[in-house]
């Protein structure tokens, strides 16, 4: 037996997350049957990060078991030309066998992107969430409260099932990237990006983040964060923010020297 | 009776390009109909540029007549609150009355993107044409042939109605932008953007155009371009570009100094 690893990108708008679902269209539902109908028989998709509805990917990890004798490259193309257009297979490789990726991750970098126009131009439509316009200044004040290792209590969806809510964010930075070319001739200091790393994530920890640095960026003073943290309360916190701006830009794991996505 | 112009900006993906048709959903047929529920009678929506099916718009001009006294401001909520989400109205304003955005159109900048590589970003599906790698700087050489005034017979479509084929192009950029915040940890230099600026243009003369490029992209001698321009048949040119990768980033007007995209 053989263990498959993918790096996987996708549009989440047409799906129920990455999740399994019985009727509806998922991240892992689309790839299992991908893999099945090649591999003739009935065969799981493992992922590393369970993606909320809505939510992209530009590198999530996956993984599969073989008897198939099919090298890398040809998995690949096949589960290009089945799975739909929205998710693709960057790269296909030989993992351990039995790979996990859930338990081999070794950190992820999310990115969510605000719109601070009256206009959200219709290309990041279901890419970026529309806001007021926001105090850059004061949410990366709020924000370096909630870099290292905390209890992130304040920051887990009501339903998180994590058994501790101590989470170390390594890295939390709020930028305006501009580029005209993307937009147009659009105002290019409207688009706000949030980008967060850290080892692990507790259930909507990022969107609930991103929803609560919106509130700063509103003129809450700065401060405050560190009340909402040490509060240990989800109620302290800001509202989730939308799925639809958020994408796993990385996942990171233990056999990333044997990726290689190619071109 | 007021004339009011628009600045409308749309995701081509769902619509069969601007002109109205009975049974399908179109840009132009969206607006009429957002329009006349408002106005609360039958209005017709004119516009500057007639894109095809799947084409997208930055800054695309329109204009209608009305007897209400609503100010602009009104006229763009009311729009953006009765149009699709793939349709945003950027900007209403009073124009002249009677104002016809195509006769008073002063030319135009389309935008094209490709993207050289094994792997399409799911965010880039139905924004850029997929290719081969191509060889840019013989894109370069090639593209020079094609600016300023000229016959472009052999880069209108079949059934093109214009008067005359000679049109004038002022533009001709072929570039790699980058911009690493698009498309996550994906090779930058995968994305060519051709920039193509000119007074008018013939129908689905910027697609052939494209489609042609991308032939010596791949290899054909760039003084070649030369026999294509001055042979006047359509046969002579590349295939068609698909649609889903051009822009109508601007179309500029008489009357611009009317404009102001409110932020």
């Amino acid at each position: 037996m053989k263990t498959i690893g993918l790096i996987v990108a996708y549009d989440g708008t047409p799906f129920a997350g990455w999740q399994r679902q019985p009727d509806r269209p998922t991240i892992q539902g689309c790839l299992e049957e991908a893999v099945s109908k090649i591999n003739q028989t009935p065969t799981e998709v493992r992922g590393a990060s369970r993606t909320d509805a809505g939510v992209h990917a530009e590198y999530q990890i996956a993984a599969f078991d073989t008897e198939r004798p099919y090298d890398t490259g040809r998995w690949r193309i096949a589960l290009n030309a089945t799975t739909p257009p929205e998710i693709t297979v960057r790269c296909a490789f030989e993992a351990p066998a039995g790979f996990e990726p859930r338990f081999e991750s070794r950190g992820k970098h999310y990115r969510y992107w605000l719109w601070q126009n009256a206009y959200l131009p219709p290309f990041l439509y279901h890419r970026a969430a529309h806001t007021r316009p926001l105090d850059i200044e004061n949410m990366q004040k709020a924000a370096q409260y909630l870099i290292g290792e905390h209890d992130f209590s304040s920051f887990r969806a009501y339903d998180c099932q994590a058994k501790t809510p101590v989470r170390t964010i390594t890295r939390l930075d709020i930028s305006t990237p501009g580029g005209p070319y993307v937009f147009g001739c659009h105002d290019e200091s409207a688009l706000i990006q949030i980008d967060v790393e850290g080892s692990a994530f507790l259930k909507q920890m990022v969107r609930i983040i991103v929803g609560t640095l919106i509130e700063f960026g509103l003129g809450r003073n700065a401060s405050e964060m560190l009340d909402v943290l040490n509060g240990r309360r989800r109620a302290l916190a800001g509202r989730t923010a939308p799925a639809d701006g958020l994408t796993l830009v990385r996942s990171y794991s233990s056999i990333d020297e044997l990726v290689r996505i190619s071109q």
